[in-house]
């Protein structure tokens, strides 16, 4: 089968259309929730998620965070579903992430929640779904069905539910006409697609690599890592930077491949000076960045869309990665449809 | 240099004595920061750590979270540090754990929570450190000092500071006396030692693993595979074992190592049904568990010692992985004391 007769690759390239969709579709909703986090006074959010909407969750955590100052932490779901001793949520809004609506674990939080009168919101494909029906707020994604196993337009629509969130909170009109823009650079993105398939096939016998990214783009490493693990079975360990420096440093030698996301923005000195450290120890550099200087210092570079601001590019950024680990299943000849022993929907308890 | 003239082996056989000198000298300081916690009707804990004092903060958001009903978050430095968008701490008690208690980063964000006027505790080998100044409540590692740049005794220490304050908050006599007992059964798995040095010949050439554990020992998972990073240069990758079966399941083939961490507990019966998915996917299971049907298990399996209630685990279960990656260094020739590109004190922003 030709790759693009995919899901996979049908499904990546329907991102700028979903994008838009969802933030068209969804706003009324969205300025709800951000209306009821101001009314209650709202000062920490808990999110519950597994996999790729984990990743969306720490996004979250930086751009809340930052941009809103509220502080972010992610569940453990066990200590609802297993455990059954779970914390006060206290004035918590909580958020469950979840694209089919269906993980035990994440409902059974949601649940909780629910028991004890926090606020609820949900970020899912399917509004209808166990998680949906728990919740007080619902954001539906409007990705379509998803039918390839690794997620990747629901990812992107869930980075963008939060970041309409995020510009609801802030009521800042600049950040809401920059989000809008997104769409378009996911599309421009979108065309590196047979650049990025031809420098896969020097990654056909990389049997591990680290992921590195730091702030908002924490969340793109660790995409980016387990989209990779999926769908090429490459030992792909995402890391911040700094967490990096302490102690797994000590894997670099010489010719190991460092994936390093490090667009423009308060960070990108800090990602250079570790760029720099990781040639000095003869690292493999894939460097991702809108920034010249930058994409010089990899053995490998590939270019992300000008004019994105920082707290947005989490939205470009992981889409070189989509590309590049779709590519290198190929370079491969893996399914990039069906993984070995996953299936769409995975219910941990 | 034989091994046992390393300050590895040394350090990490002198932890019996440092968590018995911690817990009796530490009470006092510990008893007043409960109370202070209770004072001030503290429902949600913000912890700011690095490396393996990060992975002590996780097994805090799984301990305090169950048996103190305290929503736990493990802080993003870098939203201090260099995004200077500090969230707001509302009425969290902040805690800083750094065995130097220099790290920019953390103080970074006990300087915030100071400034805020949140309760603020350190947890640190130097109390006159920068981090311990910050702080209104400091308790010491009485560690010694910690030669090996592989952290080994300040770990387990910081587990047993951890556990005393929740028994603290528990007013739990029961909980009080188990922990009491702790350094003698750390002292038994040390005599597992050389058995486990015979083990490792047969990872000689292991060069990438997965480790995995969960709830509790979630924080055993990551601070085993950062020993296995440091000291024998494995990519070994972390893992809760719900959080594998949502994707990174598909990197599991042939002998692919698994090294699994599931002491009894209410866990037990999902991490067997998990070590038996990854036996029918032909993984080579390494058991560590103090219940022989699941060290049954295990192509290799190590036992722990009996009688440890399952909140008290990651302190017995750690050593083995302390011992296996000591151990492996000495197989590969590698120098326990000195990994390659890293130093004992690693300053991040």
């Amino acid at each position: 089968m030709a790759l693009q007769q995919s899901h996979l690759y049908r499904e990546i390239h329907e991102q700028p259309g979903v994008l838009q969709a969802m933030l068209e579709r969804e706003r009324p909703v969205i300025k709800r929730l951000a209306s009821a986090i101001r009314g209650r006074d709202i000062d920490y959010v808990v999110i519950a998620a597994r996999g790729t909407s984990d990743n969306a969750g720490r996004y979250a955590q930086y751009l809340l965070g930052s941009v809103n100052q509220l502080m972010v932490t992610l569940a453990t779901p066990s200590l609802y579903s297993i455990y059954k001793r779970p914390p006060r949520f206290g004035n918590a809004l909580v958020i469950g992430i979840s694209q089919s609506g269906k993980s035990p674990d994440i409902v059974s939080v949601l649940a909780e929640a629910h028991r004890q009168g926090a606020l609820t919101a949900a970020i899912t494909n399917f509004p209808d779904s166990d998680l949906g029906r728990q919740c007080e707020h619902v954001i539906t994604l409007h990705a379509g069905e998803e039918r390839s196993i690794a997620a990747t337009k629901t990812y992107t629509s869930s980075l963008a539910a939060i970041a309409a969130l995020s510009a609801e909170l802030a009521g800042d009109e600049q950040m809401r006409t920059d989000l809008l823009v997104m769409p378009a650079k996911v599309e421009a993105e979108l065309a590196l697609s047979p650049q990025i398939g031809e420098l896969t096939e020097r990654y056909r016998y990389m049997r591990d690599c680290v992921v590195l990214g730091r702030g908002y783009n924490y969340a793109t490493a660790f995409e980016f890592a387990l989209k990779l693990k999926e769908l090429t079975y490459t030992i792909a360990e995402p890391y911040s930077s700094a967490d990096f420096m302490h102690g797994p440093l000590a894997l670099i030698e010489h010719g190991f491949p460092a994936l390093v996301v490090a667009p423009s923005g308060v960070l990108l000195p800090e990602m250079q000076q570790f760029m720099r450290t990781l040639k000095e120890r003869e690292a493999e550099i894939v460097a991702i960045s809108d920034d010249a200087d930058t994409l010089a210092l990899g053995r490998t570079s590939i270019a992300l869309p000008a004019g994105v601001p920082e707290w947005l590019s989490p939205l470009t950024a992981i889409v070189p990665g989509q590309l590049f680990a779709m590519h290198l299943a190929a370079v491969r000849d893996y399914d990039p449809d069906h993984p070995r022993g996953l299936r769409k929907v995975t219910e941990t308890r």
